[in-house]
């Protein structure tokens, strides 16, 4: 028996890319009521059906009348062709036997995403450049302003850029542009430092999830000025918080958050400064790991799998 | 239907701890050479014993010949009853069907731990002191040290302290009489600052795994002196690696590591101090893992089921 | 010229060591309203007394109508004796002539510490514990708690441990009883997970600073239960904060904080676990820099000069 | 008495932005054999010659035949015209009366910077658009690679590319071009994943400081292909190294480290890439600080003054 020795040991995204049909690696993503059975009976039938497990991550929340979460990658030769099949099964074993609900998204079939920003260019920016350099699994559709400044920056990279002035005593006209831009185009929105008010009505219509990035401190320093309230008490962490955009506003399920440590020489705008740099690596993990189908919902909070 | 919000969503140990015949939470530990249909095979397997799984991860270092390893934690009702024939399924499905190798570890079976020390007592006691806290699911039954020094701090703790001394020119005695300490004793050693050779011999007979924790630099610096010739080249960083003893001296797989930040203010005595904050940490959180069957060896690296 | 390598380099408290009379090192405390200057008064009038500054730190919030901080250690051989002529120097150099307030404190004389704690014993425990280690420069000079649990570990350190009740309804008695044990007895009261309120009457009438550690969260959660509001919304960091008391409950000036990362799969119960072994490092690091009269309030804020 | 707010306090930086002649803001570096007085002579120094202290900062590896350092950064209105002056007094009271030698830096005048590179952008491109967002005080003169891949990218920024093959068997042709481009033109050389040798002689002739960005594991994996032997190993912290480069390769003084945890499921070719991003950062931080003279060398390690 030979053993493959560690340093051949691949990851996820390596053996997705060694694929011969990259068509064929897709991820199922199963969750429902927990009961017993629920692990055999995805397996046994990803087995029946020829494919190759290649990650599996399962969370329930309790075996007892909890809620069940299941993440498995496969690869399948020649899946297109069988994945009505593929998807009948899963609604006879799953759905009427278990009481489950499944989703399958072909890993080729990359999210098509749109960022939001306003003035500041460090957020969209090191998305725009990561995924220049492959490191985000995402198709950037569009980028849209409310103001001009960064067009110019965005368009060298090939990428179209929409410039919608808001109104801020009526947003209506703005979102209704938004949404002619985004509908059918978009799998995701990501607020890259977007400074202007989402509303509950864009959000119920637009359909996809929204990522946004927000400061954070501990404890929190609520309304205007946060940087200028946190050095008054002399802070000695900022950090930031990626999460879901819900109606309740920067009260979203959290996707990841990070911490950079300052000091009392550190004036307000230098924990700005250092704020921006948390934000841009925070923001860039959520958003490859909402795109890698890894990040589920649970309520208000998150199970990710990383 | 009622879905349990995630503010009781139970860890693993939680879920063990609720459970109300301790001795029906086991971990199922399977490896060997990856192929088609395991994870159905395991989880079929638990579902038609009656099994109630509470956490399931699985690795594969290659799907298409690589080596698969899976830890599942289960409930069931009456295992010690059923334990042989769940045993004899075991070996006709995992192993003639499959050629996997299992393991299975009750969790109310708590490991029989040996520490051994020297004169330095933070990492000793902080694994005494978590113990008492209940943090570290093991039993404490001996600590062994080659010098007297610290028998009153663990007797405290109601453990008997062996003092064992040294000859360095001959080993032997010393190591026929760990041996005769440890024998059918203790199922994992740990060395907690023990600044005495392990010899190649040792680690044969003594047939259990040996835990060591280790000063780490960004680089290494080797050799006698470490933290003189670190504090030489201005490090930043000072750390601690915890890793399973091999015969090739500090070579060993590499549990967990962890760093703090110096300064060219510390003196070398000030990093030494900083780096022992950093070892007991690092010792305790390998420890529990190991402890928890969290730590499988693959070759000279480890797969960490977290 | 023979330059010292940086191997010999000491760090402050390594000096302070070295020093053949131990009383001859001291802290000087300078601040008070920026002006020109007082960086040169206060090093002309050390050079003039003969004094070997060890480390010098200073801030200023604005060199023009700011505020001055400045931290100095030295060596002045035979100071006891020098005090008084010590002394009047600088009430005439930097009182007189620049309106500045100064404070002297010989690092042999041991800040006396009074700690408080309730039932759970890992803050408390901790500090007796880097205290009996060397790490503390410090004299524990009492433990006072509402409960008795702890007693028998505090008296194995040789601390006197006195139990005071407390009741809800009325403080005052308990109060007044603290304020006995403590007058005249301490320079610093350290919190170490006490959970009772602490009134504006006590810290008017104790006279001394007082350090309290809280756990933290990005962003906040308010109230009651705040780990299991932390879970529901799917935290990844969880943290602790030390800081002074002021009236304002938990709002006080802020001295250290630190985070760790959790999941999904830790419960409530294991982010309070997890966020205890903060708790316990970010308290240790605050007594000690405090100790050092490394730490200077500014308003509500913190100048730390490590 | 109005004592200014803590959220007024501003940083080093924010000062210098906010003086009306920038032109008189200069850092004042100092140096020498350790003795009684020296931080007395140069704070009266500048207080006599009408310069308000900035920030001031001093280390001394042994007040006691020791090495001293200490940088100070100061506003003197019309500094150009009195510079000549201000020299004299320098030389007359520090070098004259101490032994010590100074250096002074006026912070408007930027450092000139070369940056090498070859085909990996990742260093690169992070240190041109920090630098485009003004986080860098830097004026980046030209970039030099062996391979013509990132002209393009590079002249984007307005920078200019100088292509220079090099010949493994002999190196003095690329050296003796780089040395035309360089001479007379930087003041610093910064390697961004440049990967080729550096020659003792190169060094030498160049004869302005080089800074090198390295990958670092705890422990360090000598030779090649380190990310593959970390992962035999199961490392769990990656880490990168920026240092001053010296004839020892890769053993000069360190400026300043970085780590990132890692876990099995990460490939080599994963190690790879999260230990590009910690590059990148702790690059971007040992550049800035020593474009501020922050980094001061003694022997083979460095004093930061953050």
């Amino acid at each position: 028996m030979t053993i493959t020795t560690p340093t051949d040991a691949q990851s996820e995204k390596r053996r997705i890319e060694a694929a011969k049909d990259p068509a064929s690696s897709v991820r199922l993503i199963v969750s429902g009521e927990d009961r017993p059975g629920i692990v055999a009976a995805v397996s046994t039938l990803l087995h029946e059906a020829g494919a190759n497990i290649i990650t599996l991550d399962q969370y329930s929340t309790d075996p007892e009348g909890g809620r069940f979460y299941q993440r498995t990658v496969f690869h399948l030769d020649g899946f297109s062709a069988k994945r009505p099949d593929f998807e009948r099964l899963l609604d006879e074993r799953l759905v009427k036997g278990l009481g489950l609900t499944w989703e399958l998204r072909p890993v080729a079939q990359l999210k098509r995403v749109a960022i939001f920003a306003s003035k500041s260019d460090h957020c969209l920016l090191d998305l725009l450049w990561r995924h220049r350099r492959g490191e985000l699994p995402m198709t950037v559709t569009m980028v849209i302003s409310n103001h001009p400044d960064l067009a110019e920056d965005v368009r060298q990279f090939g990428i179209p850029y929409f410039y919608v002035p808001v109104d801020k005593s009526d947003r209506s006209a703005a979102e209704r542009r938004h949404l002619e831009l985004l509908k059918g185009n978009v799998d995701l929105v990501v607020l890259a430092r977007y400074m202007q008010i989402i509303t509950g009505d864009f959000l119920r219509e637009v359909e996809v999830p929204v990522i946004n990035i927000h400061h954070s401190f501990l404890p929190a320093f609520i309304g205007a000025g946060p940087y200028a309230k946190a050095k008054e008490r002399g802070v000695k962490l900022i950090g930031a918080t990626a999460h879901y955009v819900t109606e309740d506003l920067d009260e979203g399920p959290i996707i990841e958050q990070d911490v950079v440590r300052v000091s009392h020489s550190d004036a307000a705008a230098d924990l700005q400064r250092r704020g921006a740099d948390v934000e841009r690596q925070v923001l860039a993990r959520a958003v490859e790991w909402h795109c890698e189908d890894r990040v589920l919902r649970n309520d208000n909070s998150t199970i990710i799998f990383h």
